[in-house]
């Protein structure tokens, strides 16, 4: 049933009925959301939710809560962070933190924030440096390099990190200019039993009862930093039916793709996707089973897994379903015959689809080489490697003719990534690099030349485990010794690891470049067609997502499933009756903290609540506003029908999922007693 | 280093080192076990082993240990039957079960015991019965009939289950008349906490302990069996460096396949076998975390496929050891070089090298899609489906003609397992054959006419949902009236899952028909290698296993892990000290009455031990014995140094697990307080 959604909405994408749309915050839904609600989004209210919201490095968004740089996010969007601040001694992600005084913060080396400053449309500077009459690999490299051009000369004007967006599948390039903040701390995390009460069980489910909230600070010269820019409090939270926002970095959508791209992904990406979380899975698991530190290790990584596993199967699922495709293959043969029977000279964009189909096809003879080729073989040690030599080799180059993430605007967060002190766990790489290993002889073959070279005559396992256990690469002086001393270090360093990153790099890069141009003759493409559509249907459209800042409208609405009515919030009653019913048992479990205190909390305090918001991963962490712009819930999930967003909006049964205020700052209050920051939140 | 092992041994296979070998009752190793150990197997020694051993049904072995039935095995090997004798509110697996009276023993209706009688080779008649001249195709037609009708025959004349077993690749065929009993009861079982503690984590690893054991009895009459052959007890057990002996039913082995298979192992049947045991794994212990029924429905099937992951893990690792394949290569060609050199008429046999090659290359080709159209789509409900529908059809056709599952022989297992009242967990059955779908998918394609078919236009969800839930099958008496009704009933059913075997039954069946071939074809040619091989080597050799009785002779001795010793034999000392060291929490958790009771037992009491014996899978429950024949031990597992089992003899590390004869009496009588058992033990 979950199809019926699915297709009403795909068939009608174009029009954007109901509340679909991640709508750029330079092109509002104003006169949308005016006729069907009837407010008025004024440049005011949208400059103040843009400077409050923030992106996270680690992946999500969240919002600045005072005036004093406190960020409000999800629990499980900084769980990756809040793992690595732990120890077997003292697990904060297990049992929470609160920092009772202001030294007590947390440093998170590894954290950055990033806020949107402002926004220019560059398209024209972009498109007017690309020679129309280039071949696709020539075009790519001259497009990177004014774009590179673009950020480096903003960086140096202005001092903020500047990014050019491609939107429209290239129909548009905008330079995003952000504060960055790389001083950033852990304030408050409730414990991960209550964060993440329901685990993987609940995961994409609704009712839901996540406490998914944590709180960080930005700091300037080692001082909070002045942020005006905030979100106020309302605890009261939104009512049923009430029109909401949700402000926040959906990481990527695939709404625009042709039938082709689209049957890729169903016949190649996704299930290779889904297989390797799967597979992924369950050695992790295993592993954790052996012993109780492994658990606590490979806790985070497991949860990843099993979000992959959701999210993969349900797309999955959606596009096998004959009659979703159909109604694609209909909507694409209905917008190709109105190109082909256009007069202006759109018949050239309906020749596109057909190159896009053959750009994928070829694509597709390397995809899985490069997939493992150009990938991490499972361990982060590797992915140091290569970005040490690759470093050492691209900066030799002017700026515009680097591999993008060596670009100088870029510098800043491949520094950070590249010296963070994260713990690296030896056991658990060599576990991940020995499966990786044996997928790569699978998939490659074990006979294949390169797989010969990169095994060394050794089995998967035994090879995992000489490279791990011989690299030096967890040792960040030893990264920043091979970063500073460029080719020369590189070039003469003895570290298993670094000469296994040299070994496959002429491959890997040459893999990537053909893969760069296809994509790029692909973007071009799509540019023709984007071009076309808005010929035909005008500017009523939003760009997929980019992990940029997009408004979404929506709904605060309970919906129907299996015949009955799901109610828009769920309360502590229904947390309780959870935990009891599962017998306490993990991920049902609550703290011995939690269950003393519990009679403290309302039965009737709500906990999550739902909206039609159009959202994906990447908004996790996004502040819901009311028309107020106060702050009336904070993001972390979707249920499963909202799951194939990726390729549709679905407003009949998907929803977003919020923590609502009130549950906030009723657990910090009662349970947590975090008083101090409940007191900055009510200043 | 688990390689030198494994290289050491089978660079040496065909010298049958050490204690290589599980040979065969009618060729025992009496000269090498005289000359190494001074020990004279005798025809009566051997005879009592035979005829006290005892196969399970359900895949393992085991043993009579009292003139009235009684039989021990594993908990493991019966831990399916214990599963489908629980309900939610008696947990027989969990929690264990002793009947203290005769009366209390609980029908086991889907578990068969088979004792072997006699043997007699028949090789002569089958291979005179086959036309050398016939192409491979018809000569496995001829071949097929001329075996069941040596089966049928046999069972007619002597009422005895019969067999024809066909050995060294089909240089010999043996028929084994074996006595069934159908009336099993379950008589005694440990609870899983003490059964497989340690659980995945543990399993294929040493030092261990696991009290992996169980009595059942057979009936005949509704009154105990009378089983004259039986094991006696020695309840002190084996002697570090002792001799002893294993008779049980090693399930399968590939050591004499070649190269060309062994590289089709490496490169496609153990890694899709992995993935799919990995895939299974994670999928279903997400659906047994959502509930605490659903753990206790899926327990035994993660139980397998964590199995698995181990065993499939090691062997394709050690595949993919180019060491290890080095040797083989070498090895063939050596051999392969005597042959080409030979003028006695042995070169032919070397281009039976090449034409197993061929053919392994041929079945390549279609592997999947067989895999896929002739497995069962993930539930056993399809199963019984194709069964019902297969039955209908090939009951038509003379006995000879039939696919050997449905000759007359082979009717008796075939409705056992067919009218089976064990329980059928729908909610489990979609899971699966949701994923099954889903995977078919991606092998084959979702745009496959076959693949569009089955699906019927519904996502692999949608479709497994109304499948399941549309079937009667689980019901024993639908099956019955099906069975029973033959041909017309089958013809004019509307069951969903009858429908969909008709559906694909033809294609699935023209593959196995192709597969046949080839596999004769291969057949043909490891004969004439086998041939070859016996000209010029003797009859030095064991055959390959093939999940029926034989011998292995081995010494209890521990082995070196790491640099250091691993001692032979665990004791309860080391039991607690890994319950403690892991917190006490699953798989190290004890139940409560056990805990209360642990002081009752001597911390010196051994628990498992280990001995070289040459063993793999179907070897469980095997009894371990001494040179006067009593019981001195239980196989239960083997290290993960042994489990490369399947293509070679790992005696410097690899090492068979058993259960100590004292641990069994020492918890029945201290624990779990199983008098009438023990008392029948000891009389």
């Amino acid at each position: 049933m979950m199809f019926r959604a699915v297709c009403l909405l795909l068939c009608s994408i174009h029009a954007a009925p109901s509340e679909e749309g991640m709508w750029l915050f330079t092109h509002p839904p104003v006169a949308r959301v005016r006729e069907a609600h009837g407010f008025e989004i004024t440049p005011e209210w949208l400059e103040r939710l843009q400077k409050s919201s923030v992106r996270l490095g680690s992946g999500g968004s969240g919002a600045f809560v005072s005036p004093n740089g406190l960020v409000l996010t999800n629990h499980h969007v900084g769980a990756g962070i809040i793992e690595r601040l732990s120890t077997p001694e003292r697990d904060l992600l297990r049992n929470g933190f609160y920092a009772a005084t202001a030294d007590d913060e947390l440093p998170c080396p590894d954290l950055e924030l990033n806020v949107l400053v402002n926004i220019e449309d560059v398209t024209a500077r972009v498109n007017g440096a690309v020679d129309p009459g280039l071949p696709p690999g020539e075009a790519a490299a001259a497009r990177r390099a004014v774009i590179a051009l673009i950020e480096r000369t903003s960086t140096n004007e202005t001092g903020l990190r500047s990014n050019v967006v491609t939107l429209y599948q290239g129909g548009a390039y905008h330079l995003y200019r952000y504060q960055r903040f790389t001083d950033v701390r852990l304030v408050f995390a409730p414990d991960a039993r209550a964060a993440a009460f329901g685990g993987d069980p609940d995961n994409f489910d609704y009712p839901r009862y996540c406490l998914d909230y944590a709180f960080f600070r930005a700091y300037e010269h080692g001082e909070p930093a002045k942020t005006p820019h905030f979100l106020k409090w309302n605890a009261a939270g939104a009512a049923e039916g009430e029109l909401v926002f949700v402000a926040g970095h959906p990481g990527r959508t695939n709404r625009s793709i042709t039938l082709a791209q689209l049957e890729d992904l169903r016949d190649h990406s996704l299930p290779d996707s889904l297989a390797q979380s799967l597979r992924s899975e369950a050695i992790l698991r295993a592993w954790a089973d052996r012993d109780i530190e492994n658990a606590r290790r490979a806790k985070n990584s497991i949860i990843g897994t099993q979000n992959g596993r959701k999210a993969h199967m349900a797309r999955l699922n959606g596009l096998l379903d004959a009659r979703l495709m159909a109604g694609r293959t209909q909507a694409e043969a209905d917008f190709r015959s109105r190109l082909a029977a256009d007069d202006d000279g759109l018949r050239a964009a309906d020749a596109a689809f057909d190159r896009i189909a053959e750009a994928v096809a070829e694509a597709r003879t390397f995809a899985m080489r490069q997939r493992i080729l150009e990938g991490g073989f499972g361990t982060g040690l590797f992915g140091t490697a290569r970005a040490l030599v690759r470093a050492a080799e691209e900066s030799a180059k002017p700026d515009g003719e680097r591999l993008p993430e060596f670009q100088d605007s870029r510098r800043p967060s491949l520094e950070l990534g590249l010296f963070s002190p994260r713990p690296v766990y030896k056991d658990l790489e060599t576990l991940r690099m020995a499966d990786a290993l044996m997928v790569m002889c699978d998939k490659l073959g074990a006979t294949d030349p390169t797989v010969i070279l990169i095994l060394g005559g050794k089995s998967p396992h035994d090879r995992a485990a000489e490279l791990v256990s011989g690299t030096h690469l967890d040792d960040p002086a030893a990264r920043r010794g091979l970063y500073d001393g460029g080719t020369e270090a590189v070039d003469s360093s003895d570290d298993p690891m670094i000469l296994l990153a040299k070994l496959v790099d002429a491959e890997a890069r040459a893999l990537r470049k053909r893969s760069d141009a296809l994509a790029e003759s692909i973007a071009q493409a799509h540019q023709q067609i984007a071009a076309a559509r808005f010929t035909l249907d005008g500017d009523s459209n939003y760009p997929d997502a980019t992990f940029t800042l997009r408004l979404s409208y929506g709904l605060v609405n309970g919906y129907e499933e299996s015949g009955g009515p799901v109610p828009f919030q769920t309360t502590m009653r229904g947390m309780a009756a959870r935990h009891e019913s599962q017998g306490g048992t993990p991920p049902f479990d609550l703290s011995p903290e939690w269950l003393a205190r519990a009679d403290r909390l309302d039965p009737d305090l709500p906990v999550n609540f739902v909206s039609t918001n159009d959202i994906t991963g990447g908004n996790s962490g996004s502040p819901v506003v009311n028309r107020a712009g106060e702050l009336v819930g904070l993001i972390f999930d979707t249920n499963s029908h909202g799951l194939v967003s990726d390729f549709a909006y679905s407003g009949e049964r998907g929803r977003a999922i919020s923590v609502h205020p009130a549950a906030i700052i009723g657990t910090m209050d009662r349970i947590y007693g975090a008083t101090r920051v409940l007191e900055e939140l009510s200043r």
